[in-house]
């Protein structure tokens, strides 16, 4: 080492670029409030090629209004930007990519974008880092992806800078707090801009911008299920999980799945649950959205205390007017954290329960479809064995012991990851296949091993409407297999199925049948949804839930 | 339902309790400052028998007054307390118990009072819910341990009761943001009250009563090891490490444990494996706190990044002049977040590496000793296979291989996962056993499953002085056996070897000798520390390093 070392390089440049915004400002104006018309002059004098950026797109809330400034850049002068984000749910956040402002991305899910994201990726325009779930991405911001610069939105702030999140408060905190403490640059989109706030959700030190968008930023309302779609089958399912699994192991702790088969689960809590004296036993905590489809399950009582990664559009003077249940400020609106939820869901849950699109032999579940790189979001982070946990509850000591009886090992609880399917999805397409797709896309998209969603040793009960698969008592890997065949119906991998050893498993009490949980099919009938509509839930909400427009079909 | 349901009885419970605190408070004085002398009044105002209260007590920072304070309480009207608590390490911390103030106890680590708690519980006296790991317990504030009081310790606050936590930020906001928002009531005690504060780590909006302490709040120099008292089996240990697991699998994100071995690895970056030629190659981003003996590393450009649970006393100096590595505020000191960084340790590190106490023939390790409730701390988080985690680097793949060669199982990667230990401790005890003392603590303190540390299935390698032995190699139970026999030196485990097999597993690198690696052992003296003494390592960062007083021996 001849030269001194410098050590505070991020701060000078942060410095230099803050000069440079200012000097964009002018004389005209001063503080933290950008003028929304001139963000590409702002994005222009803060961002330098190569920069790593975290721009806010969640689940629901997106800082859309920055995301299409950025796409709106000059190329030639911001180029090859290493994006982060957890949710690709806009077409600007690809357009990022195609007119070769960034070329690098790391994220978690992509749902509405996983086409045109393969396509880029294919075409050479993108080059992706890895893709995580929620909580693994927010870690690597601490350690090896801190962002240069930070883009996300608020529902409003103050002329100081100190911003308000309202209900959607989701990545906001974390993404702030990786930027802004390691020399970085924040900056915040938000609807309006106010003498006073409702609360404070992030302190004004921690933002260097403000930009009041012309437009609100986007939510997206991914939690709400019509209770009228949901069938019949989804019915039967919902009551062999209440009583095979969530009365059998005392499930009290829990995260549900976003699909139709948890939110009739959800509408059963009152009524078929209730019917088993299950009330106070079952379901009483959750790290879960706002849900529209718990509303009956809340209101009868069901439920003590939910904890919320982001919230749900329609939901809000619901949530205000049950703080015993959700988290609230003292202003009476909702705060969620997608980081600290998605801890809640790893560690302080007994069970993850969620649908999947294909399951192979050995139990591992995929959403993988070819052509599209569609990520994690958080189902492998909620549906992993959380192999740290060290307090028990009867079910994580249930689920151990079931799993270990036998074998010469430590005891040692385990998580409950249930994965819940039909045997057949659409377009009659099996879920249960000899092989995932997940290892086509893998070879197609040069990823380092294929795309599992939850793998099968982390999986402990597989349930269709033929049954349930407990694989925590299975001794043997062909034991394992043929629990797996034992209940994929008319599929090609359940009709492969070794019968005498699939009747083995059900004496056993490794595949369990309606019949064999006492449940008579014929009493599966929509009567049993606590609503069956989404004016039901209205109704049950007492009129308070508002269910987005696209939702009101009355 | 006949009555029609109260859904805010959390709200307007606190209304009464505040009101209560206001009255106390009395005309004279308005806001949220609240004078020191009259703690317990207030104390006495806010809470109720039965509360869950959240004491903030981390492995450094303590709320020592508010903890003095809850102790001095009445107990014929504060009693039957339910203390949630990360760790206990005052006097205090027990005598809350000791008074008939609290009766239950959930917490991760207890270290200098582990043996006295264990007496109390023994004695009816405390009721234990769980032992956690750090995370662990946060994650169930906001599930089903959520603090009806939180008592926390910050810095500065200023006099709208904003906070400052000053480089030592640890539980604080994850604490705070449990108890504001589920309707409970924040307490904090400060060193000083300001009129401008460096800058807001907590809004005032979360924090119900500031009490300017009458003593500053102690912190414990907990992550301070002397380079003195490093022996050179720890500095051949150290060199295994680096050139056995460190290179080998191109290690860049990583934690390290406490312990003098860890310091040695850290004092032997800028010496020996500088001389392998690994500088940027290992070792470069960090979940830690700031360690004095990475100081020498850091100063040779070997370090990235490192974020950190917690601060260290004495370092504030070095990390201030150091922005580049560690994660500090715009004014310049330190923010630490040891929920944040937990995670990071969990999903963004592809090392933990450790002591431990106690390892058994299946690589299982606890720290448990008779008599005493020690806990757990944060090693189970870390010192786990993080099986949610997605994202590929080197380190993970090839682990996930050894683990999985010639199995029929889909590829996955595995988290490092390193317990270094001496054959003998302290007293001439044995590192290895037969039988965890674990198994008779449980039956002594009836938990339902023995306290282990690290489970061995998520052990990937044993390093003593005699080498190290790889268990992601081992093909059955019988060969994991053997390969920690293997390495157990004189101990009657050690002893009881089948050589044979041992040298087999030599022969195919399952176990490697010192001389296997290619280190002559007459190299492993001290003259490789990069830094011999605590004036070293002053010397070394420029005499910014201020080590507290009893580490002072010059």
């Amino acid at each position: 080492m001849n030269a001194p070392a410098i050590w505070d390089t991020l701060q000078q440049n942060r410095a230099v670029r803050l000069k440079k915004a200012q000097q964009q400002l002018g004389d005209g104006l001063s503080g933290k409030i950008f003028p929304a018309g001139r963000i590409a002059d702002l994005l222009h004098a803060v961002l330098e090629p190569g920069d790593r950026v975290c721009l806010e797109g969640n689940n629901q809330k997106q800082a859309d209004f920055l995301a299409k400034a950025l796409a709106g850049l000059d190329s030639t002068r911001i180029h090859d930007l290493h994006i982060l984000q957890s949710v690709l749910a806009l077409p600007e956040h690809l357009d990022i990519f195609e007119k070769g402002i960034a070329s690098r991305l790391d994220f978690s899910f992509s749902g509405p974008q996983s086409g045109r994201l393969a396509k880029l990726a294919s075409a050479g325009k993108l080059n992706i880092g890895a893709i995580h779930t929620y909580l693994e991405l927010y870690a690597r911001y601490f350690v090896d992806l801190t962002p240069r610069v930070a883009l996300v939105a608020a529902q409003a702030a103050d002329r100081q800078g100190n911003l308000y999140t309202g209900p959607n408060t989701e990545d906001t905190p974390t993404i702030i707090e990786a930027t802004a403490f390691k020399g970085g640059i924040v900056i915040a989109q938000v609807n309006e801009i106010v003498d006073k706030l409702p609360r404070v959700d992030i302190p004004s030190d921690w933002v260097d911008f403000v930009v009041q968008a012309p437009t609100p930023h986007y939510i997206e309302p991914l939690f709400t299920r019509d209770p009228a779609l949901i069938s019949e089958i989804q019915i039967l399912m919902a009551m062999m999980a209440i009583k095979g699994i969530y009365a059998e192991y005392q499930v009290e702790r829990l995260n549900h799945g976003i699909g139709f088969d948890t939110a009739a689960i959800e509408l059963l809590l009152p009524t078929y649950a209730a019917s088993l004296g299950l009330k106070g036993k079952i379901a009483r905590y959750w790290a879960l959205n706002p849900h529209p489809a718990l509303i009956p399950a809340i209101e009868a009582g069901f439920v003590e205390s939910i904890h919320s990664f982001g919230s749900e559009l329609g939901m809000e003077d619901y949530i205000r007017a049950r703080p015993d249940i959700f988290f609230v400020g003292a202003d009476g609106s909702m705060r969620s954290n997608r980081a600290l939820s998605q801890a809640a869901g790893h560690y302080a849950c007994d069970m993850f329960i969620g649908s999947t699109l294909q399951i192979d032999l050995q139990g591992n579940s995929s959403t993988a479809t070819l052509g599209r790189i569609a990520g994690f979001g958080g189902a492998p982070n909620m549906g992993a064995d959380a192999r740290g946990r060290r307090h028990a509850s009867a079910a994580w000591l249930k689920a151990g012991q079931q799993a270990r009886a036998g074998k010469n090992q430590i005891p040692r609880g385990q998580k409950l990851v249930v994965q819940v399917v039909e045997t057949f999805r659409e377009h009659m397409q099996p879920a249960f296949v000899e092989t995932l797709d997940a290892w086509k896309l893998a070879e197609q998209a040069n990823m380092a091993i294929p795309p599992v969603m939850i793998y099968g040793d982390d999986v402990t009960h597989i349930l269709t409407e033929e049954g349930i698969a407990n694989l925590l008592l299975c001794r043997s890997d062909e034991e394992r297999e043929q629990a797996i065949r034992g209940v994929a119906g008319y599929t090609p991998v359940g009709l492969a199925r070794d019968r005498r050893m699939v009747e083995n498993l059900r004496d056993r009490g490794i595949i369990q049948r309606a019949e064999d949980l006492g449940i008579d099919k014929r009493s599966a009938t929509r009567d049993l949804l606590a609503a069956k509509s989404m004016k039901d839930l209205v109704r049950a909400s007492g009129g308070l839930y508002q269910p987005p427009k696209r939702f009101r079909n009355w």
